[in-house]
């Protein structure tokens, strides 16, 4: 717990609006996406000089500093019981869009739909795009490596980030605003920082590539009679589309019917009926003609029979009801008590893999239910069991047994976009080898020998930090 | 120098195939597109375990170890005088190519060329395109982060590798093949091999990232009038073409008469007399209406004043001779003497630049000369002075003193693709601040606490080290 003294040292350093302690700490707690804790201090820094010094008084003093973005994070990874939580949420601007050149430079702070309509504002496509894009900011995204929607087309953060501002455990910054696309003088540090959670270095500034903005978009919705026909109906997009296929979202069966049935709000857009459902959809340079070539492609795909049945959206209105299906993800709620996992592996494994998970809950828990969707060209699941009769801890270990169990064997990875945080840190090395686990903790050390940043979080501390605490 | 009972070691461990000395180990080092030196020997493991028992011997005996792809690097990162050289040469499989998943795994030796074949045989795209492509190989392309023809649509090979296996200086091997597009389970390792240069680990195998091959390619050559219409021409063609563009190509009014004059064999594409000529291409998935497209931006640009004048290729031969223009680099041997230089810089500042290095070349060496040409969408410029009085290291200090300087006043980078190795290494601090640098030195301590790999590559050796050597 901070001392008394450290926080009177942060309050100098930071004023007394940088400093918020007791119901107020409390207060800021309040509305995370995953568990927070209650933090013994929330600092709210507003610049980088002020993140340094926050985290030299922390670093001498060997407190633990948990930073939080949005917190809108899904795997308990701003988890900050008793540590000092620092939001950038102060460090909120906008601070130069270079049209020319492609790059707009943001401090951390930034809520990602700012950002995003800042670039729209210029003509540009800053093309992050997730469910949480009202409230998780762009150093979040960062240190995360969040993907999203269009990492089909465009990469996850890590492939939109050009350069990177980081101040490091004792507080020195280490500037890397780099605006160049190419840049190969020396090791490329950013790298390290970006989807490392949290736990290498505090993300302050970002330099980020935008593009221009795409002046057309095709949106269909499909339903495909057979897993094997969802890859080849991909890959003949992919290839008619010719580099504009951005979004390929595929819905298993029940996901489909709970968010077109009662008490969902959306109405089915191809008929019940069909085991899989597609959202896709293509970005280019020239509406007419692009909206030709989708509509033949589409209609290739019928005729191949990688599809059954078809809807292209005419309107803004029917592109947004489509998106809308696919976002109204809320409505697992209604197969309370339920998990989510964000979990990837080959495209070619994806059918088994979901048959078996099914078999092994069902032979545990008769009734239960389970939610599938995705982005399937990345080979990116979202797996929502639910309808178990608690969801205590026992259930929770046994049903992550079956998909976690399951993905193991076929070299999947139990995150594909969300990280580790907590939540999963006890599965990283079902995921990873000992010696990727090993090289991991090698870098921890290195840049954080005194755990003070977001500690514990990705990987366990050793037996010897655990009897130590 | 390497001990008998070192190589002795080697032998029982490699075979007498896998360890070449003496006169052997001259000849291998033959060829280099940049210094090499003379190695006390060089390996030539078949396999990663080979690698590892290499490295373990080494690592025991402190003996330095220079990696060697196909030697075609351009900045002396393979220099191995005195050193053991590890050529990876024998390790030149192609393992597996899986189309529906879009990945192909190989061995470190694969010559990029032959990768980029297998896949074309299977119908797919590996982007990765540069000028040394038949003696390149992968292994080199990723410790280097390669970049060449295509990074404006696929990005630098950074961006096409999805998993690696690498063996660290005490024999490690860190599997991390990875077939997945998205895996957040932990730190992404991979990120610090790729443009490390063999200074922090080994690349022995890789999973890339292949795309179906598209089916349309539409190129285009033309004249522009001043500096200021490029980059309005680029940005134009990137959204006209709406994701499709993957080639832009700049060349100065001197490197395109150097190219198409006696005793070059090119022919002018459009008639002498522009200040700028850009090579322009479009990958895409429908050769007609791809074409179509193509035609009409380039028309767009013509009625725009962006370009004065455009030919279209109408034949696989006329786009041949279109790349030939620009892959005539040898070209510039007729500015013998002349250093080669490859920075980037903000699209921005490219004019003033140029004109800046060129006046203060002039002010020095009346007589010199300076080619320019380079992947302008990617801030990415080859700039060339020649016509020096000589070659010495005191005109080459000199012509760096004007080109680096003129960089550094603009946050340009000493190297956008080639990398640093030794001939960069005195301008590494150039582009990088005090604390990057100390960074990087601080993860090649950890990584490799002996300074066994490619010793004295990257980054200068510290005082201490060097008043041990």
């Amino acid at each position: 717990m901070a001392s008394d003294d450290l926080i009177a040292k942060l309050k100098a350093a930071l004023g007394d609006a940088g400093v918020l302690t007791g119901k107020d700490a409390e207060e800021k707690a309040q509305g995370g996406w995953s568990k927070l804790g209650v933090p013994a201090a929330v600092l709210r820094p507003a610049s980088t000089e002020e993140v340094s010094k926050a985290l030299k008084l922390c670093h001498a003093a060997g407190e633990g500093v948990v930073p939080w973005g949005g917190k809108t994070g899904l795997v308990e990874g701003g988890e900050a019981e008793g540590h000092i939580a620092l939001s950038l949420e102060r460090m909120n601007k906008i601070e130069e869009i270079d049209t020319l050149g492609g790059t707009m430079s943001v401090q951390a702070g930034c809520v990602l739909q700012a950002v995003c309509e800042a670039a729209e504002a210029k003509g540009l496509l800053f093309p992050l795009d997730l469910g949480a894009r009202g409230s998780a900011t762009i150093g979040g995204n960062i240190s995360t490596n969040a993907g999203g929607n269009r990492v089909i087309r465009y990469g996850m953060t890590r492939d939109l980030v050009l350069g990177l501002e980081v101040v490091l455990a004792d507080g020195t910054v280490m500037s890397s605003m780099n605006k160049l696309i190419k840049n190969n003088a020396g090791y490329d540090l950013k790298q390290m920082f970006i989807g490392s959670e949290g736990t290498l270095g505090v993300v302050t500034r970002a330099v980020l590539r935008v593009r221009p903005k795409p002046v057309s978009q095709d949106t269909g919705f499909v339903a495909v009679e057979s897993f094997d026909q969802l890859p080849k109906f991909l890959r003949h997009m992919e290839r008619a589309l010719g580099g504009t296929l951005s979004a390929f979202e595929v819905m298993w069966e029940d996901f489909y019917k709970l968010v077109t049935m009662e008490p969902a709000k959306g109405k089915p857009i191809v008929p019940h009926g069909h085991p899989y459902y597609v959202l896709v959809e293509s970005m280019g340079g020239d509406q007419e003609a692009d909206s030709a070539r989708f509509e033949a492609a589409m209609m290739e795909a019928l005729e191949a029979g990688e599809i059954s049945d078809a809807v292209i959206a005419k309107s803004q209105a029917e592109r947004d009801a489509m998106w809308a299906l696919r976002d109204d993800v809320g409505q697992v709620v209604h197969t309370y008590p339920m998990f989510t996992f964000d979990v990837s592996l080959k495209i070619a494994d994806m059918e088994s893999y979901i048959a078996d998970v099914k078999k092994g809950l069902a032979a545990k828990w008769p009734d239960s239910s389970l939610m599938v969707f995705g982005h399937l060209g990345d080979g990116n699941l979202h797996v929502i069991p639910g309808r178990f009769p608690d969801a205590g801890p026992e259930t929770r270990h046994g049903v992550e047994a079956v998909v976690y169990g399951r993905l193991r064997d076929r070299q999947g990875s139990v995150s594909a976009e969300h990280g580790i945080g907590l939540e999963k840190r006890p599965y990283l090395d079902w995921s990873r080898s000992a010696e990727e686990v090993a090289l991991m903790r090698m870098l921890k050390r290195t840049l954080d020998p005194k755990n003070i940043l977001n500690p514990g979080k990705v990987l366990e501390p050793l037996p010897q930090a655990k009897a130590a605490e």
